[in-house]
């Protein structure tokens, strides 16, 4: 590599120290910017400095937004009976593409982790419960991950919830769509019996 | 993704046109780039723009360069006896890199392609007949690639340097090191049967 010009190994520099590209993939993406036009590099240039410059947090439910208030925030067609709380901006992204939600979310912005020094004051859960207050939410679904933390997270806002009787719900558990049975772990296949349900 | 802001999906759009990279993995570098610093995402976007406008090629060897001529070129403790002709820039940083050859290069710029309209005059053979008169190189190795076109553009130059009294040497077609014989193919074993020579 070192033959290469000072431009092209920092640009392969730059973009080896991206996650999960090695030192060939960068040198040949690298040389591939280098072959395409100008316009177009000038264009991932760009999108690159917007992107810092120009998302920030949605300050209703801290999610990722162009605007003060983030699109489904300020979409007047979501119910908003309904609040989906989940840990990362992922995981909202997610469960809005799947299409079986049609309300608004809040991102706590992580699980409770005394071990690691996360406590409710770490997390969103103040902000959380502010927002239930001054909203009609009649019914938290709570989306954090299956995780040690993320159900232990859970348990804390039924809790919380529940003072304020405000219904608590959580997302099923259970085998994946499409899993083949023995490819699944044992502690999924346990919650799967245990919520079977008649059909 | 539909919900991701505008800045976030632009990022991943250009990042997804990159070769190689799918929709996935585009939305997780752009994800990493957000959650990265400002600088981090500057100097990405800068060394994207600059190996478009600060890479040029070397008016000697046609290589890579920031320079008018090549760091490669530039070098005098290179020897100058040899010159090692390459198709593209890419095949001169793998010699260069095993370490091999001290002397210096000279890129053609592709291959002779009659079927495809390319003759002589389409690659660089005239530029390089010119700066071996003009420099006392007394060996011309051949390291155009092993395809069809490769080795009829090797016979060609060849020919063209006997006339010139320089000698033309062709880098040795075999077994890979580390090659298991069996994933070998025909045409390569033949190669190596051919050039075997006393151990």
């Amino acid at each position: 590599m070192s033959a290469y010009p000072q431009s092209i190994t920092n640009l392969i520099r730059h973009i080896a120290r991206l996650p999960g590209i090695g030192e060939k993939t960068a040198e040949r993406l690298a040389l591939h910017i280098l072959r395409g036009s100008r316009q177009d590099a000038e264009q991932l240039a760009q999108a690159i400095v917007d992107i810092k410059t120009r998302t920030r947090l949605c300050q209703e439910c801290f999610g990722l937004s162009d605007q003060p208030v983030c699109r489904i925030c300020a979409d007047p067609t979501r119910q908003t009976g309904q609040l989906c709380v989940v840990e990362q901006p992922g995981d909202m992204m997610a469960i809005d593409k799947s299409g079986a939600y049609a309300g608004r979310y809040f991102i706590l912005g992580g699980t409770l982790s005394p071990m690691n020094g996360i406590g409710p004051d770490q997390i969103r859960i103040r902000p959380l419960l502010d927002l239930i207050r001054r909203t009609r939410v009649t019914e938290v679904i709570v989306a954090t991950s299956t995780s040690v933390e993320g159900e232990a997270t859970a348990d804390f806002l039924a809790g919380r919830l529940r003072s304020l009787s405000i219904a608590a719900t959580r997302i099923a558990s259970g085998v994946p769509m499409g899993g083949d049975l023995k490819f699944v772990d044992q502690v999924t296949l346990k919650k799967a019996m245990e919520a079977r349900h008649a059909v």
